[in-house]
């Protein structure tokens, strides 16, 4: 049984020791106690509904409890992890049933011990010397209160100091085989979900018909909570990379790009599908789905320990630009020429992909979004990749007028504008733009691709063809 | 074409004509000006995703306007509305796309003037000797930051002050016509949704099929948002009344309880249906159904403007009471001493119904949850009926513990248990609950009721049926 809990103890061991090699933690003087809280329960305001309620990424690494109102402490000098669970409202036992007792919660998580939060105040105040690590997990008011108590019971208190945080973000970079397990299951629900999405593309009318099959089939499968917000766009709107309105008439267009992953007990997963509406490609549509799925499959395939992300994000580039002249899209240059001037990120603006985990863009990829060179700046990984990190794959090429004017304008910094071919460039705005996205986790020996629903355009076409008799 | 926009005018007329009833507002000092704010987009902490957002109903009332970051201003003296708009973000447009524009926004809404919120402090410095009234819809600091430029902008700033919520929420409470058709609408979707659930039940070996189906509904009809969490509840947990785990096997058990109801535009609907799950009613389950709906129809036909509605509650005890002898459940006493022992509030707890509006609770209920008597505590309306006001019927009976142990065993305040036959009551266990639940609009003639799905138990027998054909 011990083995069906998720591993918060060991999460709380791993935090320490990340936190050892950066701060002394028990040398002599005080020792680290961690204190978290877990988000209020919340209403909102003029109302009687509660708000939804996300769990505390790290207060759910360190407890694997999902309930609001909570505290956790881990004395580094013990190993002690206790939570602190809120007392039994008989109110909400009334309308709402019973909560899980104090003995149930201890049989069904990994922790030491579990106590109501009344007994919380004695705890800290009997602690003896401890420099308290924590983090801002309330807001407003109880927030403050929360500082003070701590304050008065204990040596010290640092709130998301850097090195607590980075021994929290670095640990929970990589992952362990039950954390892996999770995102397995998110993947496998979000395979199905794109699968089904494919096989009733041809009888939506409507952006929003597509998404309403997603949460259909993530909810069923037990996934009540999304990722992320799903993207569900069509025609040039494919373009807007951040589009979430999902409400516009599909009517005539070619390409709906969906983004959409399932959660599984707080672990995300985040994948992209792109595939043409009526079943049949476009020449154009075919080209460029082709040409980002040489990215996608190239990337993908050249992860492994110790890689450079940079230098894969630079590989997407590369394939693009040599795809891009063999099309006619870029002309003129070199490859290299047209690299060096980074034009193709007005077609490929965002990075090649990003951690996943309990937080769809998860801790530890160290971005650096004021970096000059706009090859880069929104590249959200920029590190070496390690066994246990789990990554997304996702190229993707767009034909965007707000993206590409500036170019073709030379406005600024702007610069390879020249190299865009602006008649052939007219037939590819209506392909609005092509996304593919896997989770890939990185393995000693390479990786493993979670994500499982095809890529390949003729099956997807046969999928999609499938639904029209249905 | 003025006539398709959400009557934002209209209402903050309205409401200064209720406010000006409670505090003179033009009395040759200065005159009132309503600031209002709607809440700030946020990220969940340490994380890059947004929040969901949840438009303060006020803000929404008085602007029609569905964004986050505005503020909007009404000047009672001279009638003038104007909204304020976050200014553009060269960053969101590249990834998100252009928001409505100025001009766009003044043609789409019924407001005065648009312009950016740059203007805001200006326009304050400006407004000469004002009483500004607002309300606390923005959090945290950015409260105090709003709080304070007002208060040195103009005469005096008073916050939620009670005159104003009264007269936002006596405005709200009577509907207008645009508001009443968009309810109209929330509640055919929910209809759909309603009825494609009861011919989806017998495919369904788990509550969360069920809750995913009405959502598919919704959403695939253009609501996002739900007005409230689905509860979608089987067999003894049927009596929980906030049960939204929605996650338990339904196998072998009689009843299933869908409380679900799709929002359109900011408007709520609210609609309770319960069901045998096979298609085949046990005796018991159809008695109590039957008892439940002879509540909900009588108290149905009794509404009428200057009805009390603390007498509808009490004609639904009395109609259960009176069933409940008819099964042999009450036995020994007569009809008035039972109802006077309060022991029906043991089966059915809650109040008959709320205010439905943009809250699914909505406002200008004046519920006294401090009354002494259980039968009338959490009753959520407590003055007469007035045409405009929409309001949900929705008696239900439960079996359910928690709620009818303490009359057992007379504890405290719980009195009347000696009424109960427990050797009758072991049969209505596994019944678990039954609520029936319309939306109503109180009409000059009667009533209209907006809800259309039917509640016939035979009827419902047939489209569960229906559905095994599938």
């Amino acid at each position: 049984m011990a083995a069906k809990k998720y591993p918060a103890k060991a999460h709380a061991i791993k935090v320490a020791t990340h936190l050892s090699l950066l701060s002394p933690l028990h040398s002599g003087g005080p020792t680290a106690l961690f204190v978290l809280a877990s988000p209020q329960s919340r209403l909102w305001p003029f109302c009687d509904q509660s708000q939804p309620f996300r769990q505390n990424r790290y207060f759910y690494y360190l407890s694997g409890c999902d309930l609001p109102d909570c505290y956790l402490t881990y004395d580094t000098a013990t190993e002690k992890l206790v939570l602190y669970l809120p007392p039994i409202d008989a109110d909400d036992v009334l309308w709402s049933g019973m909560p899980k007792s104090i003995a149930q919660t201890k049989e069904a998580l990994n922790v030491d011990d579990v106590k109501y939060v009344t007994s919380l105040d004695e705890d800290l105040a009997t602690c003896g010397d401890k420099v308290v690590y924590t983090i801002e997990s309330l807001t407003g008011p109880e927030h403050a209160t929360y500082l003070s108590k701590l304050a008065t019971a204990v040596e010290s208190v640092t709130v998301a100091d850097a090195h607590f945080m980075t021994a929290l973000d670095e640990a929970r970079m990589i992952k362990d085989s039950f954390e892996l397990d999770l995102m397995r299951h998110a993947s496998s629900i979000s395979d199905n979900a794109h699968a089904k999405v494919m096989a009733s593309a041809t009888a939506a009318t409507n952006e929003t018909h597509i998404h309403a099959e997603f949460i259909y089939h993530s909810i069923r499968a037990g996934s009540k909570n999304q990722s992320y917000d799903p993207i569900c766009c069509s025609g040039r709107s494919c373009s807007t990379l951040h589009y979430v309105r999902n409400d516009d008439e599909v009517m005539g267009r070619q390409l709906l790009l969906i983004d959409a992953g399932a959660e599984w007990k707080n672990y995300a997963s985040d994948v992209t599908r792109t595939f043409p509406l009526s079943g049949d490609w476009t020449t154009e549509a075919l080209a460029i789905y082709n040409l980002v799925l040489e990215m996608q499959i190239s990337c993908e395939k050249a992860i492994a320990p110790g890689k450079s992300w940079d230098e894969l994000h630079l590989l997407a580039h590369q394939i693009m630009i040599r795809g891009f002249l063999k099309l006619g899209l870029f002309t003129r240059g070199t490859e290299d020429e047209i690299l060096e001037s980074r034009v193709s990120s007005a077609f490929f603006p965002h990075g090649l992909g990003h951690m996943i985990g309990m937080d769809t863009h998860d801790t530890g990829g160290m971005p650096n979004y004021a970096d000059p060179d706009p090859m880069f700046r929104y590249l959200r990984i920029r590190r070496n990749l390690q066994p246990g990190m789990v990554v997304s794959v996702e190229p993707g090429v767009y034909f965007n007028p707000f993206m590409i004017e500036p170019y073709l304008k030379a406005e600024d910094a702007y610069k390879g504008g020249e190299y865009i071919d602006q008649a052939v460039l007219e037939k590819y705005w209506d392909v609005g733009g092509v996304r593919i996205e896997d989770d890939v986790l990185v393995t000693e020996s390479g990786s493993e691709n979670f994500t499982k629903i095809t890529k390949d355009p003729v099956e997807i076409s046969k999928i999609i063809k499938s639904g029209q008799r249905v």
